[in-house]
């Protein structure tokens, strides 16, 4: 390390001049939600409410007010990365709207705001001496002990008539003012009232208002990146996009509303991998994964899939059935993909000119180049990455789901989904990251609508609780939204090898219910395919990843039943569909998980209680802290389990629950208070 | 509220310039110690150490390196506060030290940097993907698979060679490189050496170096902001300067390093206020904070005290005995001072004329005239209230203990401490404020090198943990420094009124051990005056604030002794000395607190347990983690006593303790390791 001791001592300098306006006296601080000083935006959904805090406090023990100022910003586009490392101050101009805030507690204050548009809004704080305010509070108290007013209700008289010059936007409340001022002068009034009370909040005198220091960003998208239930299927087992267009019915009766396809582009044949990861044999498809061909590249589709024609068909065909398709984004090469004569330096080059294939030494994966990041020619290299998503943007896809995002630079993913935002809000993408946590974190703060989680591999009641407790601090809660996935084509856990049937419906019910969006691989998770290819591995036995597949699809052992319930349930209750509101409870038992989820008023509250032991009959207390979910402490309530449909009437914290995981290993209840018709009947909410 | 509705609806703009260098792949977040994103300084005192820790990581699987870069900022002065709410970029210089960062776990870094000099520091963090060292690291890997490496060896020759050509400072190096890439490319060694690995670190391509997006400030304070012992005196209960001098080596061999006197300038006559805080009678002395007269105002000495020049005497001999005198900075003015004629401008006036008294309604103090820092002359205000403390600093005086900060704007704070500190970097400020949370610790952010705390409230032993656990977190424990407090002339808790004898001795060695810098207000202190003016009051009877009280210095009664003691136990063991590495133990029982304190090394580890109940006996099993605290587990350990000097010998981590508040209600216990010599003798380390 170079390491320089030529070192400026210490001298004075010249006084620093006052370059502030002192009396502004009143400091903001702690405003949430915001990430890294502002550096990256907090994420709503369309319709959601963005609730603000702050610590607004001054010198002294004057009265404060504050007020939250938001704005959509007329752009969505944002500036490069770098530029906005230090402290955003974007925008600048006349249309604030403005809405008071109210203290809570310890100088802490609270106000929201609805967002309606997609797009990114920023919202600031905004806070002063209320100097009228003081006055008012202190002449109560002068008039409560008896005191001789006459100077005060002048002083106040002067207030009133200053705020009179400041309305000078209307005539009528400057008026009103001077009166109300003559008043207090007279004496006539030493309770100031309502109407002179809404005057001066009105007329504030804001010269010395203080500003917080940043304009905090936040971007809001579509419902479903908040809310979305993804179905994972390979094109191929069925058969074209045309077969997949029969299947939609079925997938969305199931109750799923976005279809994910793992990459429909031509495979590469040099070094193609065949079934089981074996070098392929003559005939043998290949990974959709090994991108490019001589047929195309990122913005072709496999001729045997059909033609972007069929693919357009399908996006619309699936729309028609509340289903999004979500393409699978994969930035890389097979060794055959145009780019790679095209655009060879785009590639890293070993010593013998070859170009660099993928490894993790030693394992070599020759069927796959990376892209070089580190290219010279890296901005023609990420216009050309973004021209592919804007490709199929302009196929009518939305939602992208983005393989191992984590190997390109995230200077790159929070530029390019600026850039789709721009041009599409309403665009959803999905982080394929299961690496280190703060990667993950990282990649949603540049911009991912939702990531992967570690949910696949934390299966013990204790594990669960722990990470989904991380999940919902903020700011992690602010700008990470996880998307559950008991399988995937790559992952097929130990719990799932050999937990059979129980362990499939436990981690539905887990999945659908700890995560607002949660998603499967199917039809291998509804067919309970738990073979690996050997022991200790994650890998399906005849991965699809690498053959095509002939799944039963009317397979009467199939947990496609439950998972069209499951869903429902979903749907029907508001609590389920945000990963706000989340719970834990005791169970006195460690293979018992009990939680629940509610919405902020409580009207809806579910209660989902599974035994992760898929083996044995599981029993427990369940302690529900009822005061925090609305429900009367010394009232029956009735816990309507959803699945079943079964009826129990619980009364007070305790209550006993049994899991049998070969009947089912989860229950999910919707708790309904008691309430009396004006008949007397009793019905519950 | 106002509330515009004008809104710019969300249209596309052009697409965004790439501003940024997409090859900068490194990120840097989460650095420590760093305080609201830079705004503000973190503090440190002479001769400690800055460790700071970095998220620092990049995408993919290459490995990183990373520096901490620090230097001493050659000016001590800070822009004015409101210039200063962006991230700082403050300096731009050649002059950064170097010094390596090293991985902990989770993408963690760690590197530090020690201060040397009074004055501002600042610290960035710098980092790059290595490529030299993810080859290193492959070859390894591939070597140990039996691969062939040839085209990897020519890989590594070149990224050597480069090497070389960076190596422009040292012909010696470059040559050396070149003859190592030689060998690497005729395959002589498969395994790079140290020799290798270290010039490669030297010469490592930066070229896409990320650098932290802000430099974070240090501020470093004299030791003493740090440790001091702190002796509240007012004089004129001694008599003179020349009385108080007198005084210095009894204070002193008390073992106090700092002597504060409460105001000590001309004292106003009109609402004088007389003994027990009633309107004055002829030739009562009235309170000290009430300041100026006829007779001068801040920058004068009251008559009856001496002559300024009997004031600088003062503090030379002070000095001569290891004693710093603190005085006393309180903003505000009696009715006659001076400056209420000269600067009728500097004070709010009422409707009738008259200058505004201090109040709250509907109490009135109209012997004090607070500042009006809303005046628009407050820039002339604020140069003259930095005059009085710099008048004060030429007197040789540079500890201020500062009455009611909280009443006065922050940013002045911000400004005065900036400037006092451009010229005497040796200054430390203690800041009166019993006051809201929030408002402390903005205090401190402003620049206050220690604050009063709720310590004086904080008597129950779980009260003592919580709070004392709360001002430890992070960032709490970068910017503010305790300074604790048992009594002062406005606070006689219900505690020490109480509870005797016992409650005295109690909070003395509470504050001298959990605090490391803490102070009494004495002889009040030792001579135990409990007694309060009225029931359920915390002012003292007879307040020295009002009027002289002779102190019988000389009483057997007094706690003199203990404090000595007490004093020389903090002086000899630099666990004590900081307020880092405070460890809260259970005792099974309330009334009983455990802590220990110890130097990161563990060379020095003391033990306190006090009983907090000033009534009864006692007894608990203290559970110490002796792995923690650098015990070993299955040896016996000394638990040296040190103020009764009584040796104990424990083993394991469960120690019986009783203690009886009426022969001592806490103890003090370091730890002593047992050792070998090598004639076989066991000492204790």
């Amino acid at each position: 390390m170079r390491r320089r001791v030529d070192r400026t001592p210490a001298a004075p300098s010249k006084a620093t001049p006052i370059a502030v306006d002192g009396r502004r006296r009143v400091v903001i601080e702690a405003v949430m939600p915001e990430i890294d000083a502002g550096r990256f935006p907090a994420k709503r959904a369309l319709g959601e409410t963005v609730t603000v805090e702050a610590d607004v406090f001054a010198d002294g023990h004057d009265s404060l007010a504050a007020v939250l100022k938001y704005k959509l910003l007329p752009t969505t586009g944002v500036p490069a990365p770098q530029a906005r490392e230090g402290a955003p101050k974007a925008t600048e101009g006349p249309n604030w709207i403005e809405t008071p805030m109210t203290p809570l507690v310890n100088d802490r204050w609270r106000g929201e705001f609805p967002v309606t548009d997609l797009g990114r809004y920023v919202f600031t704080v905004e806070g002063w001496v209320d100097h009228y305010e003081t006055w008012s509070r202190q002449l109560a108290k002068r008039v409560q002990a008896g005191q001789d007013v006459t100077i005060e209700l002048e002083a106040g008289a002067r207030m009133v008539e200053e705020a009179a010059a400041r309305a000078d936007g209307s005539a009528a409340d400057a008026a009103r003012l001077k009166t109300l001022s003559k008043s207090l002068r007279a004496g006539g009034a030493t309770k100031p009232d309502g109407e002179l009370t809404a005057l001066m909040r009105r007329y504030a005198d804001r010269t010395f208002a203080t500003t917080y220091a940043r304009e905090v960003e936040v971007v809001v998208e579509p419902v479903k990146a908040r809310f979305s239930t993804w179905y994972e299927l390979f094109p191929r087992s069925v058969g074209t996009f045309k077969d997949v267009e029969r299947l939609l019915p079925d997938i969305a009766r199931m109750g799923f509303d976005v279809l994910y396809l793992p990459p429909i582009h031509p495979i590469g044949k040099s070094h193609r991998k065949g079934a089981n990861n074996k070098p392929a044999a003559p005939g043998e498809p290949g990974s959709p994964w090994a991108i490019g061909s001589q047929e195309g590249g990122h913005k072709a589709v496999h001729p045997d899939l059909g033609t972007l024609e069929d693919f357009r068909h399908l996006v619309q065909a699936a729309a028609g059935q509340g289903l999004d398709v979500a393409l699978d984004i994969a930035f890389q090469c097979s060794p055959d993909h145009p780019y790679t004569r095209e655009h060879p330096e785009w590639f890293r080059h070993r010593p013998d000119g070859s170009i660099q294939y993928a490894e993790n030494p030693p394992k070599k994966y020759e069927d796959i180049y990376p892209f070089d990041f580190e290219t010279e020619h890296w901005k023609e290299l990420w216009q050309e990455l973004l021209s592919i998503v804007l490709f199929w943007a302009e196929q009518g896809v939305r939602i992208f789901r983005v393989d191992n995002p984590h190997t390109k630079p995230f200077a790159f993913w929070e530029w390019l989904i600026g850039e789709l935002k721009r041009t599409h809000p309403d665009s959803i993408l999905l982080a394929e990251a299961f690496t280190r946590p703060k990667v993950m974190y990282r990649l949603a703060k540049a911009g991912f609508s939702q990531s992967y989680t570690y949910f696949a591999w934390r299966n013990t009641a204790y594990e669960l609780y722990q990470y989904f407790t991380e999940l919902a601090q903020p700011p992690v809660r602010e700008f990470f939204r996880p998307n559950l996935w008991p399988n995937t084509p790559d992952i097929l856990t130990e719990y799932l090898q050999s937990g059979g049937r129980p362990a499939f419906q436990a981690r539905l019910i887990l999945a659908a219910t700890l995560g607002a969006s949660y998603g499967i691989y199917g039809p291998a998770f509804e067919l309970m395919e738990g073979r690996a290819r050997e022991q200790g591995s994650e890998e399906y036995l005849d991965s699809e990843k690498y053959q095509v597949r002939a799944w039963k699809w009317d397979d009467p052992n199939s947990l496609r039943e439950l998972i069209t319930i499951v869903n429902r349930i979903r749907r029907e209750n508001p609590a389920l569909q945000t990963d706000r509101g989340l719970r834990f409870h005791p169970t006195e038992n460690d293979q018992l998980l009990a939680y629940s989820k509610s919405t902020p008023d409580n009207a809806n509250v579910v209660l989902t209680v599974v035994n992760v032991d898929p083996h044995h009959v599981q029993r427990g207390m369940v302690n529900l802290p009822l005061e925090e979910l609305g429900i009367e402490r010394d009232r029956p309530f009735q816990a309507h389990e959803l699945i079943s449909g079964a009826r129990y009437l619980w009364n007070g914290p305790r209550n006993f629950v049994e899991i049998n995981p070969h009947s089912l290993p989860g229950q999910v209840f919707r708790f309904r208070r008691r309430v009396r018709s004006e008949h007397d009947f009793e019905y519950f909410l």
